[in-house]
Formats: structure tokens, C-alpha cells, sequence
């Protein structure tokens, strides 16, 4: 199973990655730090004569990303009770990948994906987190992703969330999970 | 009272701009297109020891405009079932603007505004478009800003908007419950 | 297009009765006042070896007004963020009643269904509503009843409804697309 | 800290109760079956001219529990996305209660409390469920009770919770963490 990690943050070793990074401890995966990518908004041409156009920044490595993956790990920071800005231009342009013609398959590949969305806030996120949760479910049911699970966690400065138990457990049982999925090979 | 529009698609006259419109009728505004400025997404610098940094970009223009009114209009199309990238980027920027020193007062006078959120989507947006008002209720609570009004409206193609009937009909008597609102000189 | 109103506050001619009114007005229909009826709360004995045991109440007369009509509407106070309990219980015993021998057809029959929400707040509820709106959305899908359309109206006295302006308008909107339904037979 | 348990499922020994077991294993505490006893639906009386009138049912000993306990745990299944009508009757007479000459203190007396939701649902409730832990939370804001903590579970046929390896979990971590805070006297 060919995990990728999209992380959001736009903090080195932020709270959320750290848990992140006990969901995949020991297991063979790739990180992409969108902070170091160069993605840009989405221009929605879907409607327009001519369609989408190529557009010249990293994206193509995330389609790539995406559909060399059987799991997707989306770990966000909660900033301003939803997903960061670097993830969420990354999410927009899935509007595009879908119309792409260099890649035909992409929107049919998905259907074959698994998703898992971590993400660390420092305001209530156990309550105020949820929508959040909401809306990758939508979105992932818009692409018939599978969405076994997500975790939520609490920190405000770098670091706390190693004092948030029941995120820091969520994140074992999951690795331990993960680990289960992959000995068996399938969700 | 002065009212800034903040328009967060990527498209020219979007159906979420055509709502917006109305409910701007005859009424003085200032419209800025997201779309036309170059806003770079957060660098979460709280917590490092030189605190937020300078930003070449255009967000001072946010900054300013948020000051200078009184009434701030977020009008967005349901990307993927919350606000776009463009004005997510925007939104995310708050964190460094209340706390940056030219502009001392910023966080302080954001408690006098009012806001409304305008938003339009193609997949059951009275559904699937909730969550992304409860993230504004929670990021307009947090800054204390009053909210005292959201519309929601469905299209998908270009000029669908025109149809939803009930969307249109709430625009209008947003549109004059503005008037009043400036005519007696607060909400 | 025959519709009932079932009728969850426990006031008579209360601010969701009266929203009711406007949504249903010069259209034939009939109206179940939940709390003239005896129901009682669900046992639930879905995994009981001898299954649900037949229950004495008014329940049968929900069944039948479920099965007969084309259109319901649910309309109910938020009592505590939620629909009241009268109404939650007659909603809990749908589970018993498609399970019951003496409907076989009643769980079939559910998906030619129309739902209508009408529901009335004195708490924010265009914010703090939204939850029950989702709930009930999850409620139509699992029982595959279109649900075409809610209002949610703000009022906390008695007859304070009439001052929503976006709620009585939308009532009134309302109103005229179901008696063009009614002309066309169907939604 | 005194603890009671309110149990909303109207089957004995259910998921959720189990679930709700775990969490107060070993700690002492008082637990009402609310399917036991006889509570009736609210008769909302407030803006009647003399008000609510007294109820012949067994509403004193939840009146009476609420008071003498330091934290609430609600337990429920989820019952069509929401909790049960049981549960919810209990709920709805706090507006009574409030208002109650026999207990003036018991509005002044809420805000001293502690309340955690355990609820198990079988459709999904780790998304489905919630809408429901909102609801919670926006009442417990209202009574300005304190919500350290919720737990969500899986379960469909009886004794399924067993196998939800996450919810147990958080039971057991939420166990470890009431016997710490009843050893230091406070949340």
C-alpha cells in the first residue's frame, strides 16, 4: 500500500505533522509539504469555450501523487475552523486534474483511494473541528474516496500536542491499524 | 456606512458575484476581486522568536479595506464544499495582521464590523454549503465581528443563480434591509 | 398532491404553527397536532429474538397519514438546538413501523416521499438550527425521501414569527411553488 | 465528585451503555435508566399568563440528580442522527425546570457542572453523529455547563461496541482521566 502525506502547515514540524508522523511511523510512506510547492488557485474554466488551461506550477506532482497512492493522508492545521490556504488551493485544483487530458484516468483512479484527514486546531477543534470533518466527507464522497478515518487533535504552541493523550492514541491505534491493512492489503 | 465586497471566485461575474450585486444595489461599495491580487498564503510565524515577518504582496489592500468599513461582504462560490483557495489565503492572513505593528489598532477595530457571507454552489449548497457558515460564525465570533446575515444560493453553470428564486428574493431584502441599516446608521 | 403537517410544539398556534400556515396556505391538506396524540417512545427491539411487539397508542394514525400522503412536512420548534421531543419520538418509531408486519409496503412506499422542514428558533437559530437540518438531511437519505426545501424562521415569544421578514417571504415563495407542484404533479 | 449517568436507550444493556460503563468502571456513581421512568413531553408554558404548570411525572428525580451531581454523563445511542426521544423529553423539561419555583437555584446551580456525551450510532456516526455533539455543545453553552469531553462509537447489533476499538479507547483514556480529576477535586 503507497501511502502520500500532504501536509498543510505552513510551519516546519508543526503539531500536526508531528501526529501525522505517529499515524506512519514504521510504515513506508512519502510527505509532501505543500509549503514548499509552488501551487496556485484554481481559475475555474470548466464553463469557459475553451476549457482549462495548463497551468505552470508543481500541481502535476500532486496528481501524480495522488494516483501512484492507495492512501491519502490530508493533514491540515485548523486555521480559521477549517483547512489551511496551502491545502485548500491544492483541493481546488482537483476541479482542473478531474478535465485534464494528459490525465485521463485520474478522476476514475480516485475511486480507488483511500483517504485520512489529520488535523491539530487550538481553539475547541473537538467542536469547532467539525465542520471541517463535514466537508472532506462531501468531498470525498464527490470522488467515491474511501474515508475510514480521521483524527483530530488539540495545540496551540508548537509541541502540545504531545499532551493531547486521546489524539496522541487515536494516532497508535491507527498506525497499528495501517499496519493491519497493509499485512491483509486492502481497507 | 461604508461597505467593502471581498469577491473570492476565480471567475469574471460568477454567479456568486452576480448575488452579491443585488444585494449591493444602489447601495455605495467598493468591490475587490481576489482574483486580481497577488496574496501569498500564511507563514504561521506566531510562535517563532521573530514573530510574523514582512510580506511582499498585496495584503495591505485587505488590511485597509477591512479598517476602512464598516460593513465586509465575503462573497465566495462552495469550492469543494467550504470558501475558495483565494479567500481562504485571505482569511488565513488575519492570524499575521492582528498582530502586526503597523497597524496597532486593526484587531480592536474589527470588533465594530459587521459581515456577511454570500455564497453560491452547484451541490445542494443549502445541504453541503452549512458547514463553511458555521466556519464563518466561528471565525466572526472569535474576532468579535457582528454577523448578521449569510445567503446561500445554487447554480452551476454561468448565470444559473438568476433562477433560485429564493436566493434572489433574500438578496433583495438583504438589499434593503441594507438601505435601512443605512439610513438609521447601524445594524 | 395530498400533504400532511405534523405539528411538534407543544403551544398551540405557536411561531413554527403559524410559518406552517403560510407554507400550506389555500392548499388542501391536513394537519396532525403531535401533541393531541398519545405516542410513545420507541423500544427498540430490532435484535430481540420475538422482534417489536405491537405498541397501544396513536400511532397507526402517523403510519397512515405517512402512507397516504405525498408531501410531509415537518414542522417543529428547535426546542434545545434540536427537533422537540414529541416530534423526536414520532421520528424514533419510524423504526419500528418499517419493520412492521402490517405495513409491508410502508418502507417502499417512504421513497416516493416528499419532506418539507419548518422549524422556528429563538436562539440563532439560522446558525444554531443548522445541525437539525443535517440531521434531517441524513434522516431523507437513509429512507430515500426527497427533501426539496426547509425554512428556518427566528422568533422567541409568540407571534414574533411575523417579524422575519426572510422567513415569512420564504414561506410565502414556498407556498407558490407547491401550488405549482400541485399543477404539474410533481416536484 | 458526584457522577450520575443518564441512560436515553430504550433497550437494556445496549451499546451504548456499555460504552458508558467503561468510562465510569471502578467510580462510583448513580446511573437513571430514563426508559424507567415516566417523563412526560415539555408543555411549553412559558409566555402562558400563569406560566408552567406542575407535572404529575417522575421529572423531580432528573430535577433532583442534576443538582446533587458534579458532572452529567448523557449517554444515548443515536437514534435517527439525533438522541433519542427519550433523552430528548429529558432535555426539553429543563425549560421547565429553569422556571421551577420549587428549585430557584437550579439554574445557578448548572453552572457549576460538568457534562460528558458517550452515544453509539450504527450508520456512520463518526460523521453522521456530529450534528448531535453540536446540539450538545450549543446547550451546555446555554446553561453554562462545562463539556470537557464526548465519545463517539460504531455499533449496530447488540455488543458490537466491543469491536470499536477506538471508542473503548477513549472510554478507557476518559476513565484514567475522571479518576484523576476526582483525586484532585476539579476539571
Amino acid at each position: 500500500m503507497r501511502i502520500t502525506c500532504f501536509i498543510g502547515s505552513s510551519r516546519e514540524n508543526g503539531n500536526t505533522e508531528i501526529l501525522t508522523d505517529i499515524v506512519t511511523k514504521d510504515i513506508q510512506h512519502q510527505k509532501i509539504n505543500l509549503r514548499k510547492l509552488n501551487i496556485k488557485p484554481i481559475h475555474d474554466l470548466r464553463h469557459d469555450v475553451n476549457g482549462f488551461q495548463p497551468v505552470d506550477d508543481d500541481y502535476d506532482q500532486i496528481i501524480e501523487a495522488f494516483m501512484e497512492s492507495d492512501l491519502l493522508v490530508f493533514s491540515t492545521p485548523v486555521y480559521w475552523y477549517t483547512m489551511s490556504g496551502l491545502m485548500k488551493n491544492m483541493v481546488d485544483r482537483i476541479s482542473h486534474a478531474i478535465r485534464d487530458n494528459r490525465y485521463p484516468q485520474f478522476r476514475e483512479q480516485l475511486k480507488t483511494k483511500n483517504a485520512i484527514v489529520v488535523t491539530v486546531g487550538g481553539d475547541d477543534p473537538y467542536i469547532k473541528g467539525l465542520p471541517l470533518i463535514q466537508q472532506f466527507k462531501y468531498t470525498f464522497d464527490f470522488l467515491d474516496i474511501n474515508f475510514p478515518a480521521y483524527i483530530i487533535g488539540e495545540g496551540h504552541r508548537p509541541g502540545d500536542i504531545s499532551q493531547d493523550k486521546q489524539a496522541i492514541t487515536q494516532a497508535n491505534l491507527l498506525n497499528e491499524k495501517l499496519k493491519e491493512v497493509i499485512a491483509k492489503g486492502s481497507f
